[in-house]
C-alpha cells in the first residue's frame, strides 16, 4: 500500500463561475490521479499515517448530510432566510479567580454590541459573568436549536485572556471548546452558513510599540445549480480577535475596549454596506491607527499599539443585507 | 502604581471617513481616561505585568519612524508605487529527512504560481529545496532591501508541515522565524504595506470528512490627510494557509496541491478584479467544494475534504490594480 491517495476532483467540469480553467489546464473527472498529503506523518507506514489517533474521524462520518442553504457556486452567503439568527454575548466583568481584576468598561461594550447586532437583525442574548459550565450549557443549547430559518450565528466573548485561553468566571478554557459545537456534522442546520466569533480578550502579555508613519509624497449569485455538494465540516467559520496571539488587548474603563468600540462603530456605520471581511479590515484600521496607550509613569506600557486579527474559513461573501421588517429576530 | 493605563485616543476627532461616531457617542481628545489590558498578567504587581520577559519591546522602540505609504484613512492600500514588489517562492520537493517523501507535483504549483504572480506585476524568484540557513539568508536579504518604490511583498512556501511547523530541506521551523523579519520596525520600507504569506503545507494529521449539502429550496480612497500616524508593528500582514491548524493538506502528484491549484486559478481569473480577501474567500470555496480525496482502499483517508484558512492583519482593502507597462517588476 502507498500513502498516495486518489483524487476524485469530481466537480471541476461543472464549475461555472469565475471563468473556469483560465490557466490553460484542462480539467476532467479523473478517477485515478495520484494525491498526497503534505504531512510528515502521512508518508510513513502501510496505512498512509492516517490510521493513528490523530485522524480522529471515522469513515462513517461520510454519511452526514445537511440541507443546502445556498447554491453550490453562489458567491455570496444566503442572507435571505426568514431570520438573521442567534447572537450570544458572554460578558465578563467579575471573576472568582483572585488574580483577575474586574473588567471596568465591559458593560458599555456589551450593551453597545447588543444594540449593533440587534439592528443587524440578530436575536441577541447577553449572559453576564458565566462559569464555564453555564457557557457550555448555553452553547450546547444554541447548537441544538433548529437554525433552518436562520442566516447565521454570532458568538461574542468579552473577557480576560492569555495565550490560547479565555477566562470564564471560574476557570480558563480554550475557544476550541466552544466552536467545535457548531461544526457542520454536529450542527447540520448551520452547515454552509456563517458562524461568526468575536473575541475581546488578551492573547498574551506582549506589547506592540508601533512605528510612526510620516508623510513623504503621496459576483453576483449564480443561477441554478441543483447538484448536491459536500463541504468540509470546518468551513464557514470566522474568528475576529481583538489582538494577535501573544499580545495585550486594551480596554478603556469608560468607553469600553478599543476593539469593541471600533467593531461596534463599523457595524453601526457600515454594517449593511460592506461585506464582513471589509468591515473587519476597517475595524483593524480603526484600532491600529486611532488608539495608543498613554501611561507615562510606566514607560514599558506607554504609547503602545494594538492590531486585531481575523481568521476566516468563509467560502462566500457575507453581507448583512436588510431583511423584510417583522423578521428581525430568529 | 496601578495597572490602569491612560488612553490618548489622540485622533478620534480627526477621523473623516466611514461616517465617524454614528452610535451616538461623542469622541474627544481624552488625556485622563482610564484603560486596562485584558490580560491576567497585567493585573498583578506594581508594574502592571508588562516588565516580564513577555513584553519583549523596550520603550525606546517608540522612536521608530517610517515613510507613510498611504494617507491615514485611505480605505485601500496604495498599489501605485513604481513597482509591485518582490515575490519569493520556496519550493520543496526533496528532503534530507528520511521520513519525508518527495513532494511530486510541487513543481507544477511553483511554476504556475510564479507565472500568476508575475502577471500581477511581482518580481518573482523561486528557490528550490533550500536548507533553513538558506531560507533565512534569502529572507534576511529581502527584508534588508529598500522597498520604498514597491507596493508590497509576497512569500510563498510549498512544503511538508505538521502542527506549527514547516519543513526546510534539513530541519523544521516555525513561520514566526520568517515573518518577524518584516515587522514594521525591522523593515521600515514595508511599514504600512501589505506583507502576504501563502503556505501550502499540512498543519497536522487530522482529516475532515465533510458534510453533504442537499438541495431543499432555495471604498473609495480618502482625499488629503497629511498628519503623521503611528501603526502597530504587526499590522498589514496576511497569512493564507492551505488548511486549518491540525489538519492534512492535499496535493495531487500531477496537477499540484488543491490549494495552490485554486489560488493560482483565482489569481489568474480574478487577480485584478477582486480585493485579496474576496479572492481568498473564493480560493476557499474552490478547495472546499471542488475537491475530495478518493482512497477506497484506505477508508480513513477516503472522501476527505479540506478548508483553507486566512489570517489577516490588513488594515485596508488590497487590490492588484494594473500598473503602467514597463513597471512590472520591483
Amino acid at each position: 500500500m502507498t500513502d498516495e491517495c486518489i483524487t476524485r476532483n469530481f466537480s471541476l467540469l461543472n464549475r461555472s463561475n469565475s471563468g473556469g480553467s483560465s490557466n490553460g489546464q484542462t480539467k476532467s473527472n479523473r478517477s485515478s490521479i495520484i494525491d498526497n498529503t503534505d504531512a510528515k506523518g502521512c508518508m510513513e507506514g502501510s496505512s498512509g499515517g492516517a490510521t493513528g489517533t490523530g485522524s480522529g474521524v471515522p469513515s462513517s462520518i461520510n454519511k452526514y448530510v445537511a440541507r443546502m442553504p445556498v447554491d453550490r457556486y453562489a458567491s455570496e452567503y444566503n442572507m435571505n432566510h426568514k431570520y438573521r439568527g442567534q447572537a450570544i454575548i458572554f460578558n465578563h466583568e467579575f471573576f472568582d479567580i483572585p488574580s483577575l481584576k474586574s473588567r471596568a468598561g465591559t458593560n458599555v461594550d456589551a450593551e453597545e454590541l447588543r444594540k449593533a447586532l440587534k439592528s443587524l437583525g440578530f436575536d441577541v442574548s447577553v449572559h453576564k459573568d458565566c462559569k464555564l459550565r453555564d457557557i457550555l450549557k448555553y452553547i450546547d443549547k444554541a447548537a441544538s436549536l433548529d437554525h433552518t430559518d436562520n442566516d447565521c450565528i454570532a458568538i461574542a466573548i468579552l473577557s480576560h485572556g492569555e495565550h490560547g485561553y479565555i477566562y470564564a468566571k471560574d476557570v480558563q478554557y480554550k475557544l476550541d471548546a466552544i466552536w467545535h459545537y457548531f461544526t457542520a456534522h454536529i450542527c447540520p442546520t448551520l452547515a454552509g452558513k456563517p458562524k461568526l466569533f468575536f473575541i475581546q480578550a488578551c492573547q498574551g502579555d506582549r506589547l506592540d510599540a508601533g512605528v510612526m508613519l510620516e508623510k513623504n509624497g503621496v459576483t453576483e449569485t449564480d443561477g441554478e445549480s441543483s447538484m448536491s455538494y459536500k463541504i468540509p465540516i470546518h468551513a464557514d467559520f470566522l474568528f475576529s480577535y481583538s489582538t494577535i496571539p501573544g499580545y495585550f488587548s486594551w480596554r478603556n474603563t469608560t468607553n469600553g475596549s478599543w476593539y469593541m468600540q471600533s467593531l461596534i462603530q463599523e457595524l453601526n456605520t457600515n454594517g449593511k454596506k460592506y461585506d464582513i471581511l471589509t468591515l473587519l479590515t476597517f475595524v483593524s484600521q480603526r484600532v491600529a491607527i486611532d488608539f495608543e496607550s498613554n501611561v507615562p509613569s510606566t514607560p514599558l506600557m506607554d504609547r503602545q499599539k494594538q492590531i486585531p486579527c481575523v481568521t476566516s474559513m468563509l467560502t462566500r461573501i457575507l453581507r448583512f443585507t436588510d431583511k423584510p421588517s417583522g423578521n428581525k429576530a430568529g
